[in-house]
């Protein structure tokens, strides 16, 4: 009882909170976006400081907080600055926000304190003032690229991206799953797996107690197991990390990267399936251009000026759609010589996907139908002839080339019994079997790579600089 | 020039879609939910078949798509059932919606064609026909559980607590940020953690080729990436998958699960910290529950009956907070006989946890303060004395024990730096003192586990029913 009692004294003592402080602490982007001045009450924002200009009757401070591009303009009595406030430190200013007499901004904040909050080595700082470092340099430092506005902006559109592409799923009706990261399946692209094991494990590799009982590998794609969702759910959504341990370096590979992948049961033409995936499209990209519209200037301005009003432009047409058969035709008749010769049955290299989608006026293209012999065991049989071939789709947009791909799902058991049991593969997809014998519907669906997307929208070269922390052949900081 | 001719001939062709069939088509959740018959319109529902009810006038379905947890109930004429017609069958139903005229529902499907799309072979399939299946029995069956209407409502929960977590930090201004899996980063938890090689590695483990060149490990948590980026953010957030190899088949312990992880700037009040978590856990909570009323209702009814009601009241009260050394003190004043004795500089073990929150009243009970020697190296410093704390908080949740865990971090670059050297982690850390060196500021986070999150507000025992497809010791099916 005594213990009771003590005990709730003690809750009460520390329920007892200190007081707000007065100043409403506010944003940046709050605070550029405030519409009168705040009825002459005094507001905190706290940010880093991007750059310093001390005159003699003035000093001029702009901060970022990260959470626009724009910096607050600061306007303080010069006997507020300090040695410490430098370019990258960080500070908490308190005053009163006025109507900016400037024209490139709507308010600024006239200062009656400026606290130094951490000071910033300046001399070390990899980053400059007022420099506009290539991608390539602050690549070298994934701490605090982020920093730059490049990165930061970049980032930011990822952000609104990820939430966009959730939203329009959840308004669609979608489950959203998580799909496993760590998997037993073995047989996609096999000599590209990660394989996982604890450091136990590596310590003695010949004794191979695996974790699992079983080896274990790094999911190249949620595709599988949102079939099993989609036989509950009918549409089933995932939006996670897929690995693939190539060994490149190049401006188009990750380890790790994102795909957002759906899965639609009850669909039996592959024209539903491409209209998700062009509605997912331009629903994404419309909401981050109307949300972003400056990060994404950033970019269309200093990274990729060719992509300047294409956006929207693309927005408004629909998207093309050929089938396999006829871009081998087209690209036969083409007068472009091509290191890899066209050829029914091959697949379309990189150079033939951008002499397509070139062919089709620079717009994303819809490429169906391809060669039975090209694709996995899980693509729909079109039972056609002699060009025996499957049902799928991948869609391909200009400077990237493939950015989705998907196709129907084969539901039919005796078909994808026997392509599995040619595979030596029906054993270990008895479970996959089992969908088609209990209530199997025909179904579809896609995976769209997340970074690739980043990277059209926003005419981006090199993969590296659309992820937060990229991982590739011989990388992995941090 | 004809290439090109032929080419946009083909894309005319293609473009020429198929019209869509008359019948609107619904999913199951919009058919519950018209409010008049369509104006005799027809519409197309199409599901699983959850039972089969033949009488001499009338043949009764209910099929369900995943949408809800309400079957839509069919009513049709004897003469449209076939042998194929059973449970577990996939149909798609045409005719049309009316006015039920039963209590428990608000429209049914008066059937005017009833086709079969995938049959169900109802002997071979694990699920029968209003069988309420133990959580043990359907955990065998990973493809199909999700059928089942405990794991489908589960994971429709899952899906609705995902995108309220999105949204919570989305309309607080935090920006999202995709953390990494595979990481360099090996200090904590250095035991438990997944090694990742790839399949070349595994075969020839004596020449260590590292494919990143240095040993890459899949993630614990997201917190010090996250904290990189809280220093061009100010409010970021993560959720993501995160890994132990502990091995462990306990109800708690999962290999993989899902972590939702925040990091505040510009926050000197472990207040703050426990607001955010306080504040993400209510917002959830009532959208949860507002927006699966039915879903979580099965769960409070034949799940965990003493759980029905006390979330709308938790939900009313704040949360309670005590420190680590009064914690300590009502565990020594307890009648209770522990296992482990309490003790000042001792972890709280599951069994002081749970007698905490009971004696505090079976709310959500935060504990602060804990042991300097008892916390990791980036918790900062309360500088008190003789019993040295850090400011960190758990917060324990009945039933379950810790489900958040947060802290403020040590900004102070010479703490930080001696801390780090006296664990000869300085060189491998050295990226983190810089986040110190270039505009430090006082900072937070927290990270929630989700699945234990989902636990907690369903009353679910066992984490791996919480989890689409659970990973543990021993067990990595499909």
């Amino acid at each position: 009882m005594l213990a009771a009692r003590r005990g709730w004294r003690a809750l009460r003592r520390c329920a007892a909170l200190p007081p707000a402080r007065a100043a409403a602490r506010l944003r940046v982007r709050q605070a550029l976006a405030a519409r009168e001045p705040a009825g002459g009450a005094a507001v905190r924002v706290q940010g880093w400081v991007r750059s310093v200009r001390s005159q003699k009757e003035v000093l001029f401070l702009h901060i970022n907080d990260g959470s626009s591009l724009e910096n607050l303009q600061v306007v303080a009595d010069p006997s507020l600055g300090t040695r410490d406030l430098t370019f990258g430190s960080a500070v908490e200013v308190q005053g009163k926000l006025v109507k900016s007499p400037h024209r490139m901004q709507n308010m600024e904040l006239k200062a009656e304190t400026i606290r130094v909050v951490g000071p910033c080595d300046t001399w070390a700082f990899p980053l400059k003032m007022k420099e506009r470092h290539p991608l390539e340099y602050v690549r070298q430092f994934p701490h605090l690229r982020c920093r730059n506005n490049t990165l930061s902006s970049l980032l930011r559109v990822r952000s609104e991206a990820t939430a966009a592409i959730h939203s329009f799923f959840k308004e669609s009706g979608y489950v959203h799953i998580h799909t496993p990261i760590i998997t037993s399946n073995d047989c996609e692209g096999a000599g590209e797996l990660f394989q996982i094991e604890t450091l136990n494990e590596a310590k003695e590799p010949a004794e191979k107690n695996h974790f699992f009982d079983v080896p274990a590998f790094l999911t190249v794609s949620g595709q599988l197991h949102l079939e099993v969702m989609a036989g509950a759910f009918t549409h089933v959504f995932t939006f996670g990390p897929t690995f693939r341990a190539e060994n490149s370096q190049s401006r188009r590979h990750l380890a790790e990267f994102y795909m957002v992948e759906a899965e639609l049961s009850f669909t039996e033409s592959l024209q539903d399936i491409m209209q998700v995936m062009e509605d997912l499209f331009k629903t994404a990209t419309s909401t981050v251009l109307s949300k972003c519209p400056h990060d994404v200037e950033l970019f269309h301005k200093y990274i990729a000026p060719a992509q300047k009003g294409r956006l929207e432009q693309m927005l408004k047409k629909r998207f093309v759609t050929i089938t396999y058969s006829e871009a081998v035709e087209i690209l036969k008749q083409a007068s472009q010589a091509f290191t890899f010769k066209p050829e029914w049955g091959c697949d379309l290299q990189t150079e033939h996907e951008k002499y397509l989608v070139k062919h089709c006026g620079e717009v994303p293209l819809f490429v169906i139908n391809y060669p039975y012999d090209l694709k996995p065991f899980y693509m729909r049989d079109n039972e056609d002839g002699p060009q025996h071939t499957v049902a799928a789709v991948d869609l391909l947009v200009p400077g990237i080339g493939e950015l989705c791909g998907g196709s129907l799902r084969e539901e039919r058991l005796p078909f994808i019994e026997s392509r599995l049991q040619r595979l030596g593969l029906a054993d270990a997809y008895q479970w996959y079997l089992d969908l088609r014998k209990f209530g199997s519907v025909p179904h579809g669906g896609f995976g769209m790579g997340f970074e690739r997307y980043l990277q059209y929208i926003l005419g981006v070269d090199n993969i590296k600089d659309v992820i937060p922390f990229p991982r590739f052949s011989h990388s992995c900081l941090l």
